[in-house]
């Protein structure tokens, strides 16, 4: 007897991922690079027409006077903070307990740039403005990740940002836009990324969420600001010889993808439908507010698994490749939609629907 | 009339650069990535066979127990140093005045982790086991650079090395090889790298400088030393979730020039003969160690300039890309030998030595 597959072997057979922009193999960049003449000379520490023309353009769309690349967000956000810390005399910043530096960055901007963050709100809720007007201490800048990854991809209202804003402004407290996301959240609030980010001092951006890229990141504000976090970029390690594996594909793919931030947005609505009208099934946001939501179901991770090697060996969808446990018996997982969606088979999306439907309407 | 050409317009129009391994363009990663199949995983994180594999192959190479991929060298550098220094509860070390961490991170050591570097001998030499034994302060960590780039790559005698190594070890130093050319240098000693890397516990290797890659480091070490460095690194925000447009092209690269050392050593004694034959010419060191050599000239910068243009433009023989003023009736540059070497015609290397004695005769 076999064992029973797990739920990644699943995942990676089944033909008809869900989410996602399809497997992160090296085909990504060799299609990037089948494109490019062989001449095109590298970028050299930062210098080259590679890196400053796709700096250039990311400052103009990012609105900002000046934008560098970087290697990874993580990189680019602590030396942003860093740099507004600086500014102040004041090692102290504010953002959300579940923002990427408090749990994905082995506390890098402790360790490394001494900056102690006092954490906003809580983990079930984004930032508001009653957040930083109830602050005890002065900071010298309030991180804001738009949107929220880690509790669903929640987005404060418009208006709120914009009183945010402008409170801080009034304050002298620089406000960083953590906008790994950026870009898919551009459709539900109806505006531009250069719009959003006005609002905000210095801007971080991906290109390997929605974008799709390969890795790299990147930092925009002022020219001083920007020109500050090139000598940090230095001192972190990220400024290589060559960036251009990663500016190229980031570039090749933000032009394939950018425009298409709203279809993925509608699409997400659209299977944010499907799991509602499943029994035990909680969706967050309760509609979804970019391409993300994460998927909150009332059955333990184990046997929900079991359910779901069930469905994609059956149907070949894959709704995804972990499970999350929340307790004894709920788990949770987190749904992206990228350009993956728009290929599903929609009879075999429908009848995998139907499976986990019936299987769980036995169960609650 | 035409404005005359600068030395870097000349040189890169020239056919024949006299050093490396032919342009920095996207050809070089382009011709890795022909030979890759399509359906292999992007590494994720530092996890996934791509980096795994390498770094099992590299800590093999160079005798060690462990190894992690960093993506720069400035980041591998300072997280050893600042692990063996955390280890000792002191954040002392000491390194040559030369070293790179001392003239080209931006004193990112320093700024980043607080580490005060004690600088052992002088501009002209390298450092020899009675710099260590001199020190009046106790220090967590030695780093010794091989061979020391900046003085033409001057290596110490192999048994002063041992000697340092014994004595480092008795006093509880820790030693850390700054190898970024170590490769390179394994000729000369007439010893594999592990057989060096043996005196040093812990040891970076960089994979674009003899090897010819795109960008990207190896540290090396013992297992709970590279456990600790892969905890740093994503605290530097090095983690990138892919790094394998750099392992695959380090990796290929290696495969293809690891062998050729020897024959990069010989053809650098070769050219550096050439160099020796003319007038008011220097070489550091007097006969190359490793596959580099610094080229001194007793001319002011601006006038080896327009001699140099000449010659690239009559011979096609492309000396250097810049050269760096001494004083001002002297200038120097760096020869590092690599592939082009051996595609040079050699009538042509034989008229442009000619014809620079010719003219270097004339003026001194």
């Amino acid at each position: 007897m076999n064992e029973m597959k797990t739920l990644l072997q699943a995942f990676n057979e089944a033909p008809y991922p869900v989410g996602g922009h399809g497997k992160r193999n090296v085909r990504v960049l060799q299609e990037v690079l089948k494109e490019i003449d062989e001449n095109l000379d590298s970028d050299v520490y930062g210098k080259g027409d590679i890196i400053e023309d796709f700096q250039g353009r990311m400052a103009d769309f990012l609105g900002k006077e000046s934008a560098v690349f970087f290697p990874s967000g993580t990189m680019a956000q602590q030396i942003a903070l860093r740099i507004w810390c600086d500014r102040k005399g004041l090692p102290k910043i504010a953002y959300h307990p579940l923002s990427h530096l408090e749990i994905h960055e082995e506390d890098g901007l402790k360790k490394l740039h001494h900056i102690e963050p006092i954490l906003l709100a809580d983990k079930t809720r984004v930032i508001g403005l009653e957040d930083i007007m109830n602050l005890q201490e002065d900071i010298a800048c309030l991180l804001l990740e738009l949107p929220q990854r880690e509790i669903g991809g929640q987005l404060p209202d418009y208006q709120e940002l914009e009183a945010i804003s402008a409170y801080c402004r009034e304050r002298g407290i620089k406000l960083h836009l953590d906008g790994a996301r950026l870009f898919e959240s551009t459709p539900y609030y109806r505006k531009s990324a250069a719009e959003i980010c006005r609002l905000f001092d210095s801007v971080y951006v991906s290109f390997y969420k929605g974008i799709g890229g390969i890795a790299g990141a990147i930092l925009a504000g002022d020219k001083e600001f920007v020109r500050e976090s090139k000598v940090w970029k230095r001192r972190h390690g990220g400024d290589l010889i060559s960036l251009y594996p990663y500016i190229l594909s980031a570039d090749y793919y933000f032009m394939q993808r950018i425009d298409k931030m709203e279809q993925y947005y509608n699409e997400a609505r659209e299977l944010a439908d499907l799991y509602n009208q499943c029994s035990g099934v909680t969706i967050r946001p309760i509609e979804p507010v970019s391409n993300m939501f994460h998927v909150h179901v009332e059955v333990s991770k184990e046997h929900l698994e079991s359910i779901f090697v069930n469905i994609y060996e059956k149907t070949g969808i894959g709704f995804t490749r972990y499970l999350q446990e929340t307790s004894e018996n709920s788990c949770y997982f987190e749904v992206s939609i990228g350009d993956s969606y728009a290929d599903l088979p929609k009879d075999r999306l429908r009848e995998a629907f139907h499976l986990l439907n019936q299987e769980l309407s036995i169960l609650i």
